[in-house]
């Protein structure tokens, strides 16, 4: 019998639940015999990627054997440009997931407490669990944060709070108005995450001036992804924005080469392209109304989305996603969100989501 | 005066120095005013990767929009076939720096001791301050590893000993005889992370068979890289191989997508091309034997290296490599590495060779 070294590890580490993936949508349609499996499972782009960000991509193919620019020079100067923000107030990640985490190293440890939404995007538990912190999940309301009981919660030992905007896997979307109110009442040692994974979704109208905010509460970061509306979900690029104070301690936590040489070229470039990102978020608008119609008609609860997926209420849920899979449409279950009536639909092309109307009413029918 | 987020970082940050990149080389032949530069910086391989693995990113161009598998599915099958170990014994990284921040983030906290050589690869130090943890950089022996005072180190309070072999910068060997000697007599509970990074380069029958160890020692982790041998360091991809109980924790830990799509595809690929791999470390051979004949003809000393680079004393040191940079030749300044009177030179093409060695006569003559 070995040394069991379960025995020494961190704080948080036992508990943490091994992410067990999705096998390789390659494999489900062997193991299923079907070839057209149609995958809304995810929140990717259905449009795929901006051509200009495939041709950056190709265009250093030859160059792959050389070191990623460690810094990230040229994305943050194109996101710079864009946002109104220093470089210098800039830290990139292997997606907003690892910005998130690089936070978490820096400031989070045993005996912290990290308040966050109980339906809330599942890397902050992660990542609360991990550092050996405690998590306060705060009961929503309406599917959506609760921003005076999550005020209410803060207390001495408080190190981060935070709010995903919109949210994952609800959708749900607090106003400018709230959010600035919110931040005026959080102490300012308590940092709090803004996680706009989802931002380009959200009409332009609507959304906060978060960029802006910084200067007036040093105690904010704002974390955004090429993931989603950019496309980029397979490279791996997120970035978050804080004060330059805040961001000088994440970089030196920062590995150096995270964002890899394709993750760099391709997110500068699909930057430049804001042509595709309009294109995608205006078929989000169209077949988002059409799965809402959808749903209306056949009375259907969903929670309105601000996102480019939308989550209802399809019981059993655990069977529905399996009938779903068997005529080959992957849609996410959210028990693990503690959803366990809910599945959550990303927004597909439509004819992508043409076939899980067809396949849900085929589902319906039989019950 | 806002508040002051160091304060309330956690054991370590603060000690942590920015990595301070170097510029990219299109922005130093700018400045520089030239517009061919040589870069024997950072071992890469100087015939960059294999066609096969750039294939294998083309291919996939236009599904970039989707997640990459979070698992590694495919690549792990390939590397457990390849080194005869379970997939589950295997842990992915973003480079070998992540796999070997993973093992950290899981076993290594404050009050801990972590043991290296004082001429080691510098991600050991950067990774014990940032855990909040002691280093013990034990003295070398001839440029190399002292394993007995490694040994004489270890306490109760010793969580991980790092062992890097061949050694970067300094390119020294440790036998397998030697190796296995010293396994022997490390405490089970104690981690010994043996970092294979330029294994490639070890000729066959001097190659420690570290993988088949793997069962003996259920305390070894072998990390080891595409970045060298392979060619993939701008795709940062590295794996740590353990027991499958380790593996357990690290990947629990691990963030699901921490390698990207292009990143696992070429390395899947790139490990099918042993020939490539072949071809490269002849070519390495071939003009390291040159480089060393350089040195001899001029009376330089240099350590003689097991990987892609050589150490040589080029005193003044900081002097030299301006000088070298100013005649468009980049090489690698290892003061950081506690060795302010040598200079570390990746092996590169015989032309790319020719340029360093043409440079450095230039500078010597005028010395």
């Amino acid at each position: 019998m070995s040394f069991d070294f379960a025995q020494i590890a961190n704080p948080g580490v036992n508990g943490l639940h091994p992410y067990q993936p999705g096998k390789p949508v390659e494999e489900l349609e062997r193991e299923l015999g079907i070839s057209n499996i149609v995958k809304l499972a995810s929140n990717e782009n259905p449009l795929g990627l901006s051509p200009k960000a495939r041709d950056a991509v190709a265009a250093q193919l030859s160059e792959l054997a050389r070191y990623p620019d460690a810094n990230g020079y040229y994305l943050k100067a194109a996101l710079s440009e864009q946002l109104g923000v220093s470089p210098a107030s800039l830290t990139l990640g292997n997606g907003s997931n690892e910005v998130l985490e690089i936070l978490f190293r820096t400031f989070v440890r045993p005996g912290d407490e990290v308040i966050f939404d109980q339906h809330a995007f599942i890397v902050y538990a992660l990542l609360t669990q991990s550092s050996g912190a405690t998590a306060r999940a705060i009961p929503s309301q309406d599917w959506g944060h609760d921003l005076d009981a999550m005020l209410a919660a803060i207390n001495e030992r408080t190190r981060v709070v935070c709010i995903a905007n919109p949210n994952n896997p609800t959708g749900t979307f607090l106003s400018a108005d709230a959010l600035e109110a919110f931040l005026q009442q959080v102490p300012e040692n308590v940092l709090v995450v803004l996680d706009e994974a989802y931002f380009e979704y959200v009409p332009q109208d609507q959304r906060a001036d978060s960029m802006g905010w910084l200067k007036r509460f040093p105690n904010l970061t704002v974390s955004r992804t090429f993931s989603k509306a950019y496309g980029l979900a397979g490279l791996r690029v997120g970035y978050l924005a804080s004060s330059e104070a805040i961001a000088d301690l994440l970089n030196r936590v920062r590995e150096p080469f995270n964002c890899n040489a394709p993750a760099l070229a391709a997110a500068t470039a699909a930057l430049a392209d804001q042509d595709f990102v309009r294109q995608s978020v205006e078929l989000n608008q169209q077949e988002m109304a059409r799965l809402e119609q959808y749903f209306d008609q056949r009375g259907i609860r969903y929670i309105p989305s601000h996102g480019n997926f939308i989550t209802a209420e399809l019981k059993p849920a655990a069977t529905i996603y399996q009938q779903l899979l068997e005529q080959g449409v992957i849609v996410r279950p959210i028990a693990g969100y503690g959803m366990p009536d809910h599945l959550r639909i990303s927004v597909g092309l439509a004819q992508e989501n043409d076939r899980f109307m067809q396949a849900l009413d085929t589902i319906l029918e039989q019950q």
